[in-house]
């Protein structure tokens, strides 16, 4: 096992160059003085290369080879984190420095002109800085697939959630759009009968404790971890100091709850990982899908259900002093279940936003295949939009300049999003088939018994399993099934 | 000059790497949650380890020797440049990894437990941590004794002040101890007639809003920069990107506003350091004695003065609506140059400040050279406040338990403090000569002209020069000078 135990210190090295990364990445992001950007970029290019320049040393390939051949020696754990290790070495092999080296450059730049962009609605002016992007990011994806064994477009899946192929993918979102928009329009038929009372303007400090006590709730722990505000709201930092950002707006309490909610979900993801392996890839986080799979069963499954309404309601009136009608357990769930198509994705409710993923995943596909041309997306763009969610976008910057993904370089990410929605509502149907008191738990915001069934079945994995394992160990299901999140969406919003 | 282009890159790196561990520790003390403490000392002992062993490798040392051989071809900025990155790669080959590793393992820890000892005034608590750190430090300091060619204590002050001598620095204190104590019984006499009005208390925020304000008004650039609180005020962060904090108290507005003055001034030398040098050692901060003199400068010399007394009456009027009598010139003047002997160093007037640094002086000496004992420790230091101060310390938790700095490893520390007030006096003295308007310009709150003096003199020059060439060039001394430093007290404080 020497060569397995030098590996393991290897990485252990890496591991924590990294956790200084995603520091120096939530510093950028909420403390960060606008002057100190170029200084803060050179930091983490040079932490970067570090990590880079170990993992494609000879002496790691090396040990890599030789820790194959005491694979027997290792325990279950140990054979994971020698795939995972071997993951890493690939993904970095795979680029060559000077192609890693313009492809940060060209995010960096991209971005930046991207943020001008979609402030002034203006595409062209970025267009040339994302055709690079794109350009690069072809190039990576062509390197990966060879690697990998498989398309350009799961090769950039795979980054963010291991061994998905595009093609499944596909298969699960024809299925999802061919009933969610009928789905839709009955949701919508239902609710316009509904009287909704809007909460009124509430400070924003009282927000804050507001949400301080529902991290509190759900079970984040704060002596590991922090809450701040930023633009957007984003989990960050490492496991044994997890870093949640939230927005507040004085006329929207509910959005800073759900916020909170969702991102104290991933950090509790997080936070739950096995301690042990904390500094090895086996124990990380498994990829993206199940990351937003865990901040969604909190937000979606937990957050947005009726039970916990229930116990919002009573929170808000006794600890908050908010005693209005508006805030009535009825009221409250009616505001967080309100379906309404739109063309921002991150303010969309949970039954129309797989739509708004289905046209990104389907537009990546086309752009990495030279299929469709950056002069052709944004009249594509909103075509898409007209035709899924029968609304046209009236601007690029609420089209196809609204999100920052592909502009920083994070193509295949998309896909993320709305197979962790549905993983999530596999998770909340068994943990209630296990347990039937679960609702009943959740109505007095007695959150315990799923964070035990969420720790038990996927946190405290970490990368142990593939994905697939992890989902069917966990569900009983043999992979991401759309039919269960079809029927939880067909209950919640239309019984 | 390809030698020394390479050790550029090298240093580069390591400059890039030193600022992260700034940033992080900045984070440890203003944001980090406590139970990230661990996983935190991992990362910053990862960096450490990296840039150690860079500075401790074959590739530096002969990339050294030979760019010692192109020394003809380099300009006077790298000519200074290679000497502080050879003064770099001494200070790391004398301290084998072993010893480097138990001595930051035994301050860690000795930090700690000092913490809890201070609480409980219970010096035995930490007794045997600190004696394991006086240990480690006097190995460290013998050996870096015999590189640099000088005694123990000169070795362990280079550190924080280079080039300077105990034994210089003992004669010019012997000069000072001679005349401070009856300079202060002069002062007390005279300050006993004179009536001051207390402050009352003004809220957290609007002492906030006031640092702000007093920060934008001596040059500090918060595009550059931030404003937070901490436990201790300190200065951190990078030079594109520093970090001054600071503490507030209700019943305290004074403290506060010369704490951020104080810091601001530590953080005005790192924004004005030599830009295009800025990632080499040549384009640091000389050592903590400059750094004092900068921050001292600010506070003593500029917040602490009549003339700018007259402009913080104006602008708590004007601006904050401050406008009782208590808050007028001459009574802001009189609190902020109060003179009361007392236990605390960080509390202490900057009369009576001397005296407390002396005490630190000497005994570091003493347990250096192994003529004093933890156990005589406690007892030695009250009688040596009563011998100085007439006032003898009725517990050890405002005596020998006070300071952070032995329990964390910085002996060779406080002489910079002292160091700092008298070249801050002497770089005052210098300015008005060459400016009589600065004393008007400083009541009406502007600092440009000083400010100017400063970057052209000192902070613009970074490491080019010796400490002694800086101080002569910007204020025609041939070094400290403590009769400018009586003068100036005896004028402020008797006239």
């Amino acid at each position: 096992m020497e060569n397995y135990k030098q590996l393991e210190q290897e990485f252990d090295k890496i591991s924590k160059i990294n956790d200084v990364i995603a520091m120096l990445n939530w510093d950028a992001s909420v403390n960060m003085p606008h002057g100190a950007a170029i200084g803060r970029e050179q930091e983490i290019i040079t932490l970067t290369k570090i990590t880079q320049d170990t993992l494609k040393s000879e002496k790691i390939a090396s040990l890599l080879a030789n820790a194959k051949e005491e694979v027997s020696n290792l325990n279950q754990w140990q054979q994971s984190n020698l795939i995972e290790m071997e993951r890493n070495i690939i993904d970095a092999m795979c680029i060559q420095d000077e192609l890693q080296l313009s492809f940060i450059s060209a995010t960096t730049k991209c971005e930046l002109i991207w943020r001008a962009a979609r402030q002034d609605d203006d595409f062209n002016k970025v267009k040339p800085y994302l055709q690079e992007v794109v350009s690069y990011t072809k190039e990576i994806a062509a390197a990966r697939a060879v690697k990998l064994k498989c398309s350009a477009q799961d090769a950039l899946i795979d980054k963010y959630d291991p061994g998905r192929k595009a093609g499944d993918t596909k298969k699960i979102y024809q299925i999802l759009k061919d009933k969610i928009p009928t789905l839709i329009q009955k949701i919508i038929e239902k609710q316009r009968t509904q009287k909704i009372l809007p909460l009124p303007y509430i400070d924003i400090n009282t927000q804050k404790a507001i949400c301080r006590r529902l991290a509190e709730i759900v079970g984040f722990n704060l002596n590991k971890g922090r809450m701040d505000e930023s633009a957007h709201p984003f989990c960050g930092g490492t496991p044994y100091d997890i870093r949640i950002t939230n927005r507040y707006a004085e006329n929207d309490l509910i959005s800073g709850v759900m916020g909170i909610i969702h991102e104290a979900g991933h950090g509790l993801y997080e936070q739950g990982l096995p301690e042990i392996y904390i500094n090895q890839p086996v124990g990380r986080s498994k990829g993206m899908a199940i990351h937003e799979s865990q901040s969604l069963f909190m937000e979606m499954q937990v957050g947005r259900s009726k039970y916990f309404c229930e116990f919002l309601s009573k929170l808000l009136r006794d600890e908050f002093k908010l005693q209005g009608v508006e805030y009535e357990s009825e009221n409250l769930y009616r505001l967080v279940t309100k379906v309404d198509p739109g063309f921002i994705r991150v303010d969309a409710d949970e039954v129309t936003y797989p739509l708004h993923i289905f046209l990104r995943f389907e537009i990546e596909e086309l752009l990495i295949n030279d299929s469709l041309t950056l002069d052709e997306l944004p009249a594509f763009w909103n075509s898409k939009m007209e035709e899924y969610l029968n609304i046209r976008p009236t601007s690029n910057k609420v089209g196809c300049l609204q999100d920052i993904h592909w502009y920083s370089g994070s193509f295949g990410y998309f896909p993320a999003y709305t197979n962790g929605a549905i993983i999530a509502s596999m998770l909340m149907a068994k943990a209630k088939a296990l347990s039937p008191s679960i609702t009943q738990e959740m109505s007095v915001g007695n959150i315990s018994n799923l964070n035990k069934f969420l720790d038990d079945n996927i946190r405290g994995f970490g990368s142990l399993k593939s994905t697939k394992d992890l989902i069917k160990d966990a569900t009983g299901s043999e992979d991401i099934d759309p039919i269960i999140f079809l029927t939880y969406l067909e209950q919640k919003y239309l019984s």
